[in-house]
């Protein structure tokens, strides 16, 4: 029996440990906190992600080590790798933990992305600005997500206040201006290497966001396929540069038939959650055979899907339990404020009759304004 | 957030505590073994059926009961009703467990079934088996599955084998001869009734025995519309005269056009497993959301599915994984001869690939005699 360590117990450590156990797998998830998702599924160890001692004792525990969490301090990844199998690798969890240096590797390999630059004090924002264009944003380089640690500059006159915001972290996780993209869409990859180096990926992915957070993906995208080629290209050459194994998704901007890469995030991906019920074999089932050594599943979409999130908390369940094709997935976390909770999932052979159950669900739950965005791009 | 209790923690509590996870749901399972396979996914409680103390400490932490293993004592299920929900109600899990009220029930539903008889000595065994006419088979009326509590009477001289064999039974779960019927094919029929009396059910599927444990199961079977029709109303006239809640299968053989009931599983069914990868909606889910009053998922079949039983031992998964569309159901079982260990799903858009996947699956694993039935059904 494989023990597989799971680095962070939240709803993606949940739902890989749903999709592992068919595969005969335990699990022992490590979070630092005691009521994390994946808890009433699987042992919870609760410590911090460096405090070596807590990880000695996760490591004698488990025959190969995984992430929930993309943020978990490389060192400590590369202590665990030193005693225990790591995937991904903790030199690729480290480039894509840092947005300059995951943007350096973007360059390096051709891969088309928006200006970007190391800023280091207030007078180089400044003159970056002036030379990008504005508006643009100041990220942290590490530790941002869901659009926690940006501050988009609108004009000159942000520009203060941006560094008062962020002008403290330059030496704690680096800053990096970022050209501002006027993009049509947002799509993803999403995609899976082996432990052979075999690669899959599932179809794209299109995403909606609502202030910095993933509200609702279709798949498949409706793009050429000379882009999805591309697209899925950019993730073979990350992919294969960083020798990644597991899923991960690269997220890309699309401005009329340029793709430009935005980010990647090291782990099964909000934007592929739509794979547990729309595609052959899901992320988490994938991200799981690729750490364990085992053959790939297939990643094509069964029809089309689309994933709607539940933010702060859930929804009644019937409208979309209620639907042909509606999955419900309830993380069993209680509501809070801009937290993730739940998603749904809805499936239909065609495109037009997917619409049509969005906007039923929609104006059920009065989510109109979710579903819009979609049902739009379905019918277009 | 909702507790399902189930009485019974083996591989149909697992599943369903994976399935009932995505809604939100939490479990407590019940079973007399403390390495129940349910056990790593949720609290499992250790005690005997018919310990009424265990059982009331089960009821206070649980909101909803339902069942796993379809022998607990109807007194236990009755006295757990007064306490909390119970679904399948008690009566219906009563008739279920005798094959003698099962069968007069369908003989008063009108469903055609071959002829049977309660059996309370030898003479009335002699007699009724001339009556039958040989081979007839004694079955205890109770405890009784996958074959086991059976003895084939194959001419007169085995009439003494057979009541030596299982004539000590008849005070204690009585007897029941069945006439023998030299049937075509064995065929299943998976169906789910809600709360409020909705009811939905899988194609039918065809299933291969070996020694009385389902070795293969193909859906959806390829029977003539008159026939699946006539087998899903024999199942829904059951289900509305128990006021049957949740998922149950009805076994019927087949032969020519005819369709002879055989019996009925008040439970998720291992003919229904093909579910959790070849249709829309699992049973497993299904049966969840019939108990807890949710809208039923649709039932369709996503292309043809095969599900090949694991007895004894898991073969090695990379052959299965290896296809397109294979997926492994390990239940983390330790090995023992005859037990149901785990069982694979394979899935195909189209009958011949699914014949082509099988055959592969077949000579990699060396068990082409377990798939060899199904290929030449799909080859047919």
């Amino acid at each position: 029996m494989t023990t597989v360590g799971i680095l962070g117990g939240g709803q993606l450590a949940r739902m890989m440990v749903l999709a592992g156990a068919p595969l005969g797998l335990r699990f022992v998830v490590f979070d630092p906190a005691a009521d994390a998702c994946a808890g009433p599924l699987a042992p919870l160890q609760v410590g911090a992600f460096d405090d070596m001692d807590a990880l000695a004792r996760f490591a004698v525990g488990v025959d190969v080590v995984t992430f929930d969490f993309e943020n978990v301090p490389a060192a400590s990844a590369r202590w665990l790798a030193e005693r225990r199998p790591v995937f991904p690798n903790p030199d690729a969890l480290a480039v894509a933990q840092d947005r300059l240096s995951e943007k350096a590797l973007f360059q390096s390999l051709d891969i088309p992305l928006p200006p970007f630059a190391d800023i280091r004090s207030r007078d180089e924002l400044a003159a970056k600005a002036a030379e990008f264009g504005m508006p643009c944003i100041l990220k942290t380089r590490r530790l941002g997500y869901d659009g926690k640690g940006q501050f988009r500059i609108r004009d000159e006159a942000d520009i203060d206040a941006a560094w008062q915001a962020l002008g403290a972290q330059v030496e704690k996780t680096g800053l990096i201006l970022e050209g501002f993209v006027a993009f049509d869409r947002e799509l993803s990859v999403v995609a899976v290497r082996g432990r052979d180096g075999e690669f899959r990926a599932w179809p794209l992915t299109g995403n909606w966001h609502v202030e910095g957070v993933l509200s609702a993906s279709l798949a498949p995208a409706a793009v050429a396929p000379a882009q999805q080629d591309a697209a899925i290209g950019y993730a073979r050459r990350v992919a294969e540069r960083l020798d990644y194994v597991g899923v991960f998704a690269l997220e890309l901007f699309c401005r009329g038939e340029e793709l430009l890469a935005n980010e990647m995030a090291p782990r099964v991906h909000n934007s592929g959650h739509w794979t547990g019920d729309g595609a052959e074999t899901s992320q988490f089932e994938n991200h799981l055979r690729a750490v364990l050594g085992l053959p790939l599943g297939a990643t094509h979409a069964l029809g089309h899907a689309c994933m709607l999130n539940w933010i702060g908390r859930m929804p009644d369940a019937a409208a979309v339990l209620a639907e042909p094709a509606g999955h419900w997935h309830d993380y069993g976390k209680q509501p809070r404020e801009g937290r993730k909770v739940g998603h749904a999932n809805l499936r239909a052979d065609d495109a037009q009759a997917l619409a049509a159950a969005l906007e039923r669900v929609g104006v059920a739950l009065d989510r109109q304004a979710q579903v819009d965005p979609v049902v739009h791009a379905l019918r277009r």
